[in-house]
């Protein structure tokens, strides 16, 4: 029988290997070549699953970003308000050294995507659901009325997000401005003030 | 009499030059070739200035750090405490079209240093500076009785490095998560908490 090759299990294996080659040596070692002899083909047999690098690198961060999609969907499970934002943050922060070296994969893309609208369209997307996902944990919250602070979901969203992205670049390049205790430290305090009433006018 | 070359301006122009192109293309597109080109020297000439490549851009990056503190000092001048906080912030946060761009040359930056030690020793040597100024306003605000909080240093200083740094990436990437009002709106809830004392336990 002639064998079979499996087209998808070959790209996915080639997305591992680039995903592996940029989180040891950024994104400039991830030539053609070098992604090629890792992944064990022939020089230039990779034009066979992916027309060119930047398909190779538009998959790779797709991928990323479903894993982490995922991971963190896994870790929210059916918890609601502000246990799921909790489960969420604690889920997508560098808090371990996977995800603090995975973060150099996350700067070697956000320097790719803004040379590369395609990339960056692709961040966008991802952006916009973690958006909404906090939208609805924060409905949540204040339907069961645990969350009866006066911030704006965009102040919440937006505060996440920095957090988020700010201790990525931090947890790398100057560790000590944003230890595990301290992203702790920052979410718990977002967390209270979520559950804070407003002080009322006097 | 013989024309004199004034090396240090010729190599203010280059790390001139090369900013204006990392700030247009990415870190990728500032080649010797494109230096050179753009600087007016012919191919080659650069290295009576520059011993290579890694040299330009880590004088660049130098260079983009002085002129960032300079202005950060001007703006805070005599200020103490929390207004000195806030004038810090202000002139670091990307809350210009100027400043929004050229956070796309901070993430090509910190994109080289997770692969250059030199240029991440210069990051963290920058980050040390701007923790010790914070920590100094911290200290003055509470001699004054005006910062009341017991946040401490560190949790402070992380938060603003982590607004910033996250601040610097979103504007570009993500803009509706970091707009100048969500920016501010952040650092005045920081300075606001500064102010507050901790409620007594029961």
């Amino acid at each position: 029988m002639p064998k079979v090759i499996d087209h998808d299990e070959r790209r996915r294996h080639i997305v591992d290997v680039t995903w592996q080659i940029i989180l040891e040596g950024g994104m400039e070692t991830a030539t053609m070549r070098e992604i090629a002899a890792r992944a064990g083909f022939a020089n230039g047999a990779l034009k066979h699953y992916f027309p060119g690098k930047d398909d190779i690198i538009r998959a790779t961060y797709d991928s990323a970003l479903a894993t982490m999609t995922q991971f963190v969907l896994d870790a929210v499970g059916d918890k609601r308000g502000i246990e799921a934002i909790r489960a969420h943050c604690l889920a997508a922060l560098p808090l371990d050294d996977f995800s603090v070296s995975a973060g150099r994969v996350q700067v070697a893309f956000w320097n790719s995507a803004l040379g590369n609208p395609d990339l960056a369209t692709f961040f966008s997307r991802h952006m916009q659901e973690w958006r909404e996902s906090i939208a609805r944990y924060l409905a949540e919250g204040r339907a069961d009325g645990e969350i009866v602070s006066d911030l704006s979901d965009d102040e919440v969203i937006s505060r996440i997000m920095l957090l988020n992205t700010g201790a990525n670049v931090l947890a790398l390049l100057a560790p000590e401005t944003s230890t595990r205790e301290l992203q702790i430290a920052h979410l718990e305090a977002l967390l209270s003030d979520l559950a804070t009433a407003p002080v009322p006018a006097v």
